[in-house]
């Protein structure tokens, strides 16, 4: 069978590939990021590419509308290679592999602390922060050095000074450290910097360096989203944050929800495409946080993530199979500290990689990681976590008791599964307004852009502004007016949120009557997880005093449209608390403390999941959250209906 | 530069060197092992070689007489290559290669448990045997499967059922093991075997095998001297012991003691080919019993060594040269257990290698694991353990106190630096009796062979008779007594054993006033740091009420020539008990029981050493010794002088 020669553009990355293969496998070995939600099963119409030259064979599919088919435009999973080819990828279809702006970043971070000082801020305001104890700590020794009456062993005598200096009870050190170690002590006449990692109960010595080079100990906190992969590079002798940055997680190419990316694991070397995927991405964001600070990776001696049981699977290349399989078993949700190195990680060859304890296969360390930095579990008062993602993860609780959900929201919050939807990125529409009467539209793109599809909190504006205006009915049908905007489209009627001439696409932007639906779905589903786990404990969502929203969405989010949709519950607006990127803040604080690490296992172990997807309410709940706001005005009263 | 091609008989091995490399040099890198003392410093006369063919350069040496270099005999290290040789490897410079006949190991490890009825007859003579808790442990799980009611991860089903029947603070488990181990569970019905291993104060899950695999779970002890590797395979489940070998330290190509070693570790690459002989040696051991006792070399988990600290250090391949240099601090004496194949041991590619701790350069594991398996610790009444071999240690003590020393006698009692010395193997003159008046000589070798020398039993013996029968004077000169067996040679008088018509080497095998002088420095050396102890505790010989004899040496010691020549203190013979191998015998204890490693770490902390080369009292000690038996012979009443 003969080979072909693939070259992607804009790119301009050529391939070999066998004939038959399709053309997005062939697009993820030259490493070319396409679009895929369904993880190539042809559904989600993500992947289209223009083949400029060359012959393929393409099954057929609605996704694709008679004139793009005359373009050459094909969807990349379902077409294969027959000659030598030259594709073009549209803008639309590819992950952008730019990182975000610093914008995009300090939005996405936003309730984050930026800065020491915040941390300092914090604690003299009384929240609590726990002692500082990072993962890797450099101690400066000066040994005495042997004599006659002295004369323990260079291991020893090492053992012993740090003794002096800490109490710690089980220490170990690789074969690799005491080989030259005797060379090592006398070359620096005795003087040493150790690194002291914490192995899980033990502290082991991973680095013995000559002299004093204590002030440079450095380490990461990740949050391995699904979508988003968030790493924050920290001084970790004085807690100071020397940078953020935020890419794209590229694993979206094997499809968008952890779902689909389990069931790619499980191809022949998917799940090694996956680990490379999660880990390059990562190594990126430390080699440009590294790069920008002038440090050397050698002084990164520790990373922390925190992610969802199925991220933390691939980040690990352990086998994911299970936790898509009744009973939904995850292999570990307490992960041993292991060395970086292992999983391919670069900072120091001997540095540790640590990852937060997840609940369950649904509730994973990001999750711990979110409850641990709204410190819910130092609450007196009952409080509520939201994180709106394609997960949906609800957790209620207080000191007394942790409850957690995972919601299955679905992926439209984050543009995914919705027509014109895009990922919270330059050009997508995050504000809107909608004027009663005329039905005028005015939004606010981020980065200002051209817009070019609608992100949540936008589709989240828009539906409220529907509402209020009339558009749209309790149903989510919109109603017959006679409007510009208002037409019939493929997928049912439409209003038009921008017209073509004003898009960078260079076609509408508009919301249809089947994203209606489909955002219904998600909003009902995170709203009826979290009344169920109210009701399971037979309380009341009036006794919450404290609804912490979280995701990289919940920086945009107008809280009081999320309320009119039914999205979150009715509520004093005063006790919503915008958390950001939770997950990230809890994996810096354990970077930094030990203490908040034991604080993980313990909120990991005592908090419960509950299994919504077998319990017959909340089914009820869901189908009865299936209006907006819902089928129940009385819960929300301060929604005046049309 | 040109390269040559060098043969060497009788193994008829080639290799191709550089112009100018020494023919030892060569020799090592053919892995043909040659004789030398003095680690290649054309000292010590033993690398004799005849060049058959070629031509080659060699620095003048007063170890080779003119007849010798008539007949092409050269030092293999003083002697340079420059053209294609054929080199011939007399017998008296091989080290052989082969191991030890089962009587010579019968031998050597007399006083050893050699089945486990002879453990538990030990434990019912009231001896104190630790609890059986191995250094590796299988365990047979029959995990109950998930369901949504007892939905925990896999790793913590395991540590759960795990901790049902064994209590373990502190488990850990490597990344390799957990990757696939959702698998792994459910395609063995969650039925699996782990294997786990004591690392320090931690328990680690080692390996997770399907099924249950629980009865294949071996280990060996292993001793590895400065001469002779000893190593024991064990069934770890019922003590037994399956099988014992010994081979040569093929190091001894690099000199005989401890301090030519670590000179040559300075050289390039010198660490290196120190720790691969050792290495080699050792698997070579665990190839053979392996393969007799029909065992997969994966269900051997793990290997425990005791051996002196130099040893210890180039088994792990850790620099040693600071054990050399004042004040002679060794790297570790503490070594934590590592993974066996990082040190490239071949048994499971995760089994475990531990080593018992050492007290100080000079006193190592082997000294601990001696003092463990006489358990002199627990003794209320005074104890003496001598450790006759090139090191000698000296341990002095009971269970309120071990002080140790080290006693640098040389290696004549081990056969070196004797003109017809030879080590305990195949022909070597191990019990000599000398007739009064006519002075005949009957006399016994190892394995009925033709002598080819005398061993350090046999030079005692000797020495003995000599003494007894008035040859020899108590300064060690040969009296002038006309027989034929009485004559001036080289090295001044000499005695002769055995004459060449009888002999496998077809010359008088004698020993010379020159020998004489270097032996009695090393039971001079021995004595004296035994009195030295004695007396620094402020006690007597008469205290002592057990005095344990250890080495491969002890077990043909005639006792009472011993104590004639002044080796040993005069006591009552009962008091003198041989225990053979003592070090091995520790080693299995250790590799047997978590307790007795605990016990071993606790006597390695206790004990202390005393430093004799800066002790004036010492030498003052050993000049008094330095005669037959001692210069002051109200010591030794029992022995009367001729």
């Amino acid at each position: 069978m003969g080979k072909f020669k693939i070259t992607f553009y804009p790119d301009n990355k050529t391939i070999e590939v066998e004939k038959g293969k399709t053309i997005l496998s062939a697009a993820i070995s030259a490493g070319v990021y396409i679009n895929s939600s369904c993880g190539g099963d042809g559904v989600c119409g993500r992947c289209k590419v223009i083949v400029k030259r060359g012959q393929v064979v393409s099954q057929p599919s609605g996704r694709i509308k008679p004139e793009e088919r005359k373009q050459g435009i094909y969807l990349a999973c379902l077409t294969t290679i027959q000659s030598d080819l030259e594709v073009e990828i549209p803008a639309e279809s590819r992950i952008d592999m730019d990182k975000l702006t610093q914008d995009e970043i300090d939005l996405r971070l936003k309730g984050l602390f930026s800065e020491s000082e915040d941390v300092q801020a914090q604690e003299s305001a009384g929240k609590e922060i726990f002692s500082h104890s990072p993962l890797a700590t450099k101690l400066y020794l000066e040994l005495p050095p042997p004599n006659l009456e002295d004369k323990i062993s260079d291991l020893e005598r090492l053992y012993r000074q740090i003794q002096r200096i800490r109490e710690i009870p089980i220490m170990q050190t690789g074969l690799s450290n005491i080989r030259h170690l005797g060379e090592l002590l006398r070359n620096s006449d005795w003087k040493v910097t150790v690194t002291l990692g914490k192995r899980n109960e033990t502290t082991e010595i991973v680095l013995i360096e000559p002299g004093d080079t204590s002030v440079k100990n450095f380490g990461l906190a990740f949050d391995i989203g699904t979508t988003t992969i968030s790493g924050q590079l920290v001084d970790l002798n004085n807690k100071k944050i020397l940078g953020t940055k935020a890419t794209y997680n590229k694993q979206a190419s094997f499809g968008s929800d952890v779902i689909t990316r389990i069931i790619y694991a499980q191809q022949q070397d998917g799940l090694e495409k996956l680990h490379h995927t999660v880990i390059d991405s990562m190594n990126q964001i430390i080699r440009e946080l590294v790069k920008e600070n002038n440090i050397d990776l050698n002084n990164v001696n520790c990373i922390l993530c925190a992610g969802n049981t199925t991220m933390v699977h691939l980040l690990l290349k352990v086998d994911p199979t299970y936790i898509r399989k009744e009973p939904y078993i995850a292999t570990a949700n307490f992960v041993p500290t292991t060395r970086a190195a292992e999983s391919g990680i670069k900072i120091n060859p001997r540095g540790l990689l640590s990852c937060v304890p997840g609940v369950s296969s649904y509730v994973g360390g990001d999750i711990t990681a979110g409850v641990l930095s709204c410190a819910i579990e130092d609450e007196e008062d009952l409080c509520l976590l939201i994180d709106v993602g394609t997960n949906g993860e609800v957790v209620l609780g207080s000191r007394e008791f942790l409850i957690s959900a995972a919601a299955s929201a679905g992926p439209a919050f984050e543009g995914s599964g919705v027509a014109c939807g895009v990922r919270a990125g330059r050009g997508a529409i995050q504000k809107v307004k909608i004027a009663a009467k005329t039905f005028e539209v005015s939004y606010d793109t981020i980065g200002k852009a051209n817009p070019v599809g609608i992100c949540g909190s936008g589709y989240i504006d828009i539906l409220s502004g529907m509402l209020e205006t009339g558009i749209l009915d309790k149903d989510g049908k919109i109603k017959e007016i006679s409007s510009k905007r208002i037409r019939d489209g493929e997928n049912g009627r439409e209003f038009v949120i921008v017209f073509k001439e004003d898009t960078a696409s260079s076609s509408d932007i508009v919301i249809s009557e089947v994203d209606i639906e489909n955002i219904k779905r998600a909003k009902a589903a995170i709203y009826s997880a979290a009344i169920t786990l109210v009701k399971h404990m037979e309380l009341d969502f009036k006794d919450i005093k404290k609804i912490f929203i979280a995701g990289g969405f919940g920086t945009y989010l107008n809280i009081d449209n999320a309320i009119k949709i039914g999205l979150l519950p009715d509520l004093e607006r005063e006790r919503f608390i915008f958390v950001g990127n939770s997950s990230l803040a809890g994996a810096r604080q354990i970077l930094l403390s030990y203490e908040a690490m034991k604080r993980a296992n313990e909120i990991a172990r005592k908090m419960s999941y509950f299994e919504l997807s077998t319990e017959v309410k909340y089914m009820d709940e869901y189908m009865a959250a299936l209006f907006f706001p819902h089928t129940d005005l009385a819960n929300f009263p301060s929604i005046k209906i049309k």
